[in-house]
């Protein structure tokens, strides 16, 4: 045994953590693993052996005993009753000053009562959310830490060795006090709902209004993944489209189930959303969209009690530009919205976010980087009181040229009957957010009439009701 | 004093409470009214002295001594806490075998949380949703009643007799057990959020697409409560629109504030339908037009930095078959999303409704009376295993002769700027859930490339996953 402590200990051997342990020796940290499942913990013995820099154990003691204090210890375990139930297990052979760093996708009010609990035990408690994957956990996730900022410094170094790099510049930064990075983490994912919803609807207009095959989607994605609208979900989807079917002859994609299965993340995001008063209409329709493709059965039947018209065929090229403009304008909207949330959600929890700092560590590493983060960085560095994207100057070019391919598309399928969701939630946004006048009066003179809810006018100041009838 | 015993005894004389008490006392019942406002316990007395049947007093004890056992005393004060408050007041001075109503918005795991506590001290709690407003608390509302079956039988001939009726038949029934009343009431509200959006949103396009004038529009809205739209927020609408505004020259409705506030009812059943997992785009997106609108400051200052087309007009009576077409439709497609909720919250927590039922509690007294209601309860009538009212034969004839104008409008909005986020939601859910084939394939190829979260297969039963890269 070359190290008698080693400087990070991580909980749970699953791809995603026997990944991350090897990420940390690959950068020059020992590292050592627990997992009950002694095949996990061979597993990962096996796989860093040679480093000479990683071991584990399926026994907790010998684990916290190899630490170096203060422990630095990471779970990457299911959110839910296991953390509470490792942390149960941990805090009586901890010592004061330790770090339990809660890396999986916990709910931010699990977060905030373990940091309050784990104080009176003077241990310190991260939520840390890590994007990107497996893949992302070995070559260099991007890591949304939340907690005490003193006692950050002591991950500090091992996490910006293991995170993404953009332009040299690590993935992950400290972003604010309690569950700031598990929230965080949840608007993320939020966004990812967003994002691929509307991936998933240009793709389809593409198929179904111009006809195009799967080899043609592959060169289009691609084409567009070289551009404004480059993404990790732009790129994996011209990648996907053309993977071949190992069971059959043609495309896998084309015989993939159309059930899409969601966590919880992107459901946390819109309820919350909701409880903040934040309007997130483009995650809220995407979650709904999960939500309807599970109900197949009902959907088969329903497809058979209505006639769907055949849209009028759009040239391919012409189709390509709206529908590239189309994407990235709500791709824009889309993150507009879940960066508004956490602006929002900044002043509610106390969190000081700083959504420059976000923009900059989501540019590599996570599911949704996009060269479209940069502009957002820049976005949020002019003013950081920025309280919507949309309001910046460089956005608004961006959207004024794009917009009109958004409106023909959505006007497009509206006609045709290709369900576009998530484009015509975020075209519907963009033209209520930019409206001075709303017609909500009327919904007021309602509220009035019916409740005796009272209005305000837009001449006098005060609070007016009125006997209607 | 002419009663020693009273039939019936109401907490909070607000003006919901006081109208209640007096329907009570028309209907030949005797009723006792308290609050701890001594000048409304007078008001009350006032007001109910002819009818020889109301006292009230702001003490508790008097209140509780004037009520025949077993005792019917329903609660109208605000949710929340204060509910709370008064149930441990009642406690110690009640019998068993009495029953405390709770009329208000309560959310439905309080009243699941008191039925059980209250259970334990042999007091009977319902949770009843009571809709109408103070007009409808007065002439006759829509009441939904949850709670012990047996012990409903005390108050039913009074709610019979003090709820509105639809030919005869009071709205108000047994609905089931614990917070079965509150749930369909938190629902009830939420298709009323989803129709007052698409109200506006409606009353805005024939503004802004066919320069229709107040007057114009009362006569389009009164006609319209004419035809198949007939329902109580049309009605309203269509008097709303030329009520003169007693402080200046023109129209009232165009004084009001169009930043519309919420109390939570429509949010809760957004927020909840996320949870059972059934969507209910047309709601969620009604909460998210009251938090845009709300975004005043906002809205104005973007509506300067984006430049909107005039839209094309359109000639008015061709606009009043489109805009009618698409509000019947979008009615539609949100009732079905309301009442598929139902259904599923139905199992999920063991109420039990009967959707025929709720329906034709709805045709009368409530805020979402409609015409439309007759058909939907004939619907469920006819198939009590609905899944969703799409799927019925009435309303596939119904959608078939609308749909082409919801298209034609969303079609038209999107491309000239006129939010119809509520419209464009309706129409993208009825597309989605009559597709039986979606996009989502793409999406769970996603979800498996970057996260190893596994697909399903058309063609193969089993789960899959595969290394993409």
């Amino acid at each position: 045994m070359e190290h008698k402590t080693y400087n990070f200990g991580l909980i749970g051997l699953g791809v995603m953590g026997r990944n991350f342990i090897l990420n940390v020796a690959d950068n020059g940290f020992s590292a050592f693993g627990h997992d009950l499942d002694t095949e996990k913990v061979n597993a990962l013995k096996e796989e860093g052996r040679h480093t000479g820099r990683v071991d584990a154990s399926n026994d907790v003691h010998a684990f916290v005993n190899a630490l170096c204090k203060p422990r630095k210890i990471m779970l990457l375990v299911p959110a839910g009753k296991i953390v509470d139930s490792v942390i149960e297990e941990l805090v009586p052979i901890l010592d004061k000053g330790d770090l339990i760093i809660d890396g999986g996708n916990s709910f931010f009010t699990d977060t905030d009562r373990r940091e309050a609990y784990l104080k009176t035990k003077g241990i310190h408690f991260f939520g840390a959310g890590v994007s990107g994957g497996a893949e992302g956990a070995r070559r260099g996730p991007s890591i949304m830490p939340g907690g005490n900022r003193e006692a950050y410094k002591e991950v500090k170094p091992i996490f910006e060795a293991v995170a993404a790099k953009f332009k040299g510049e690590p993935c992950v930064a400290y972003l604010g006090p309690k569950s700031a990075g598990n929230y965080v983490k949840m608007v993320h994912n939020g966004i990812e709902y967003g994002l691929m919803q509307l991936t998933s609807e240009i793709y389809d207009v593409l198929k179904k209004a111009g006809d195009f095959d799967n080899s043609e989607l592959h060169q289009t994605f691609r084409k567009w993944n070289e551009g404004r609208l480059q993404s990790f979900l732009v790129e994996i989807t011209s990648e996907i489209v053309t993977r071949k079917d190992d069971k059959g002859e043609g495309f896998l994609v084309d015989m993939i189930l159309d059930k899409a299965k969601q966590k919880g993340t992107g459901k946390w995001t819109s309820q919350n959303a909701m409880d903040l008063g934040i309007p997130v209409p483009s995650i809220d329709i995407a979650v709904s969209m999960r939500e309807i493709s599970a109900l197949k059965e009902e959907r088969v039947m329903a497809d058979m009690l209505y006639s769907r018209q055949i849209p009028e065929p759009l040239e391919k090229k012409k189709l390509e530009k709206i529908t590239e403009e189309a994407l990235y304008f709500s791709f824009i909207v889309t993150y507009a919205q879940g960066l508004h949330q956490l602006a929002d959600a900044s002043r509610e929890y106390g969190y000081e976010l700083d959504l420059t700092v976000i923009a900059k560590i989501w540019r590599a590493g996570c599911i949704i980087r996009a060269a479209l983060l940069e502009d957002i960085a820049q976005a949020y560095q002019n003013d950081a009181q920025l309280h919507n994207l949309l309001l910046a100057p460089v956005f608004v070019e961006k959207i004024n040229a794009t917009v009109d391919s958004a409106r023909e598309l959505v006007a497009y399928a509206a006609k045709s009957g290709i369900p576009v969701p998530g484009l015509a939630a975020s075209l519907t946004y963009f033209d209520a957010y930019t409206s001075g006048n709303l017609p909500l009066n009327l919904i007021q003179a309602q509220r009035d009439y019916f409740g005796s809810h009272t209005y305000e006018r837009t001449d006098l100041k005060g609070i007016f009701h009125t006997e209607w009838d």
